[in-house]
Order: structure tokens, then C-alpha cells, then sequence
């Protein structure tokens, strides 16, 4: 084997739940450059690029995605797998540390012009491996949405429950029941009521409550009552 | 900066609950060999070692464990965090991949001289930001097992749930019911009834049912009933 140089990159994956044809059905997507030089000139990439000597990976993730969209949107940014095979782009090898970054619903940051979101269920056409990293991406989000409070960083500062079950529809890609939504995450300590109630209520009924997320950074939500470690 | 070389390492944190001092008190345990060169000779290090220009983290991974367990002893192994400072270690700057590995309470693999199990609980003088990586290993094995089934990996083929009990104890740190234990796994289909009582109960009483887990690769064992997909 003809020896290459190996360098480090960072990858983010950004989703954001958002509305594109259909103002009613909002859909998870990811925030996609458009490349505008070979290799692979007029594919969309990830945010991100080569590690500098100076930075740790979380560092340069933050560095590398605010030359994309503005950080302070991003309300969660976590480590995800490293892909590492030999030959997943052409020329010097690069290993790429990836990473999963949120921003809420709410949020509409200024994008610089090659920079778009587009809707995870209709990727364009991908510059090397990076729609098998937003598959991946995505399926950690699946994952995490299950067994911790990651939703926090998809939603608004506060929702009425209709809102959140479409957030979560999207995000998980299959529709979920709006009460067993709201038992399953109220008795988990996950949302809360927040005592008050929305403007007017969609089809003209009764103002919806609004409910928030009890807490904005991630934690298990559902250690087995069993396994918890004793209070003290 | 003086610019420098960056290589890629895995470091594997292998975990066994094994028993020390008191036989009937094991301990999470964790694989280590001395480092007989400079840098840093006579601390202990995780096994692992350089990435090939050849091979991916995972490949390197199982290789690199290989010179110091038999793999066919490592009932789990996945991809944890990276550890990615620039001054994590003296010379080049290694970017280490870290992996878990986990071997059950029953086996007992042949070690090369200079490896060892040492208890978490007691490290010795650890190589680099070794101990950091181990605490950080330990760290993720505790919350998995609280929301999979990773214990597949830490018990025997069959147990008594009193043997279970001690397993989770010393991988979580500290102790749990044997009873909650039991009614929590269950109900998750996380382990079930063999059918079969063991030889004879340790305080010669009737003997104890034995169990086994219903899988032996990692799940995510309890995602919210109302988030989980559609039944097709």
C-alpha cells in the first residue's frame, strides 16, 4: 500500500425540525453546504473540516459551525461515532470525528449562500459519505429522543402538547399519540406544566396549556428505579 | 506552535467483574499492562496502540486487544469517545479512539506477563490521561446499563438472581435489590427464566432459579411505549 498522510476532521450533523412545503407538517432536516470546488464540485457537505494542532475536537467543531450558522442557535452539540475507514474519501486519508448538533424549532438563523437546510427524507446529492453520517446522525436522535430529554433542543421555550407531538413526529419520522406523549414525559420529570396558557387555541377552542422542558441540557430520564444509585 | 506529527491510537477499556480479596465481594475490574520503555515506564496503560494506515477503529481495535486477551473472551466491544487535546501526551499529538470491552464474570482469559486485572476502585499509577479514559469507560457502562441490556456481557450464560445482583452492584458501584432487580429486567424482557434451579443454594436452602439474558447484543431496552414505531 502506497502510503498517504492522515489527517483529522470534524463533522456536524445539524438538525432542526422545520416547515417546507407544508406550513402543518414540519420535517426534521439538516443544514447542508453546497461545495463549489472539486472534489466532488455541486454536492452538498456537512459543517466541519481538518482538525487544527491547536484544538481539541469539541472546540473545533464550535469553530467549524460558526463559519455555517450562528452557535449560539445550536442548543445541544454532542459527539457522535468517528468514521474511520481507510478509503472513505480520495486522496490523504481522513478520519472523521462526527458530531450532532440541535437547534430549536424556533430558532431562524442567517445562513451564509451555499449554506441550506434541507429535509432528511429528500437529501440532494451528498459529497462522499456524509448522507451515511446524517443517516447515522439521525438514528442517534431516534435513540436519544427514547431515553433521555434530548428533545429540549428541538423544541421551543414553551409549546402546548400539539406542538411538541409534531416536533417529535418529525424528529422520530413516524407520528406519536399527543397523551401518551405528555404522560409518558410529564411523569418522567421530563416537561412540565408551566401554568400558563397559549393565545388562542388553533381551531378556535380552548387556549391549549403550555408546557416547557424542566431542563436544557441532556440527562438519562429513565434509569431503572432499581438501578439508581442510593440518595445520600 | 511548533507545528507536530498527529497519530491516531485506540484504547480499549476492557471491564470483568472478578472477585479480589473477599471472594464472595467482586469488584469491577479492569485490564492493564506495564509499560517496561520510557515514555512513562512502569505505569499502566489500556491496551492499544497506533492506527494502521490499512485498517478502521474497529479493525485496530480487535488487534490491538488481541496482543493482550484472548477476543474471543470480549463478549461486548463498541466505540466511545475520543480524546482529542492537543497536549494529552508528551512527543507527536495522539488522537485516541476509546473503545469498552466487556468479558463475563466466567471467563478467564490467559494474560501475557506484563497484563493484569487491577480493581477500578484501586488503580495503580496510570499511564498519560489513562485514568481519565478508564473513569470515562465506567462512566458510559454504568448509564448503559440502566437503559439496555448491556449486562449480557458482564454475566455468565445462566445466574441466579442473587449472582446478578452482585454483578450489577460492583459494575454500578454500589448495591442494588435483588428483588427490584429481578421485576425490573424481567419486565423488560431484558432477562428471563431457564426453567432450571442451580446445584444447590449457597446457604444450602432450596436452589435458587437460574436465568439468562434474552439477547446477547446490546438494545436499548426501554424506549418510551409512546415512542415507539408503529407495529407493522
Amino acid at each position: 500500500m502506497i502510503h498517504r498522510s492522515t489527517v483529522h476532521e470534524v463533522l456536524i450533523a445539524v438538525f432542526q425540525v422545520r416547515a417546507f412545503s407544508d406550513p402543518d407538517a414540519p420535517e426534521l432536516a439538516v443544514l447542508l453546504w453546497q461545495r463549489a470546488l472539486d472534489p466532488e464540485a455541486g454536492t452538498w457537505s456537512l459543517p466541519g473540516g481538518t482538525l487544527r494542532d491547536d484544538e481539541n475536537l469539541a472546540a473545533s467543531a464550535r469553530r467549524q459551525l460558526a463559519e455555517k450558522v450562528d452557535v449560539r442557535s445550536v442548543a445541544h452539540l454532542e459527539q457522535l461515532s468517528v468514521f474511520s475507514e481507510p478509503e472513505r474519501v480520495p486522496g490523504d486519508r481522513r478520519i472523521a470525528s462526527t458530531f450532532l448538533g440541535l437547534v430549536p424549532i424556533s430558532a431562524e438563523p442567517t445562513l451564509p449562500t451555499d449554506t441550506a437546510w434541507h429535509p432528511v427524507s429528500a437529501l440532494p446529492d451528498m459529497s462522499f459519505d456524509h448522507g451515511t453520517v446524517v443517516a447515522h446522525a439521525r438514528h442517534r436522535l431516534v435513540a436519544k429522543l427514547s431515553y433521555t430529554n434530548i428533545g429540549f433542543a428541538l423544541a421551543p421555550v414553551d409549546f402546548a402538547i400539539s406542538s411538541l407531538r409534531e416536533i417529535y413526529g418529525a424528529a422520530l419520522g413516524y407520528q406519536v399519540d399527543a397523551t401518551n406523549l405528555q404522560r409518558v414525559l410529564s411523569r418522567r420529570g421530563v416537561i412540565e406544566p408551566t401554568g400558563r396558557r397559549a393565545p388562542s387555541g388553533k381551531a378556535g377552542g380552548r387556549p391549549p396549556a403550555l408546557f416547557r422542558f424542566a431542563d436544557n441540557s441532556i440527562r438519562v430520564t429513565d434509569e431503572f428505579a432499581a438501578l439508581r444509585p442510593p440518595q445520600t
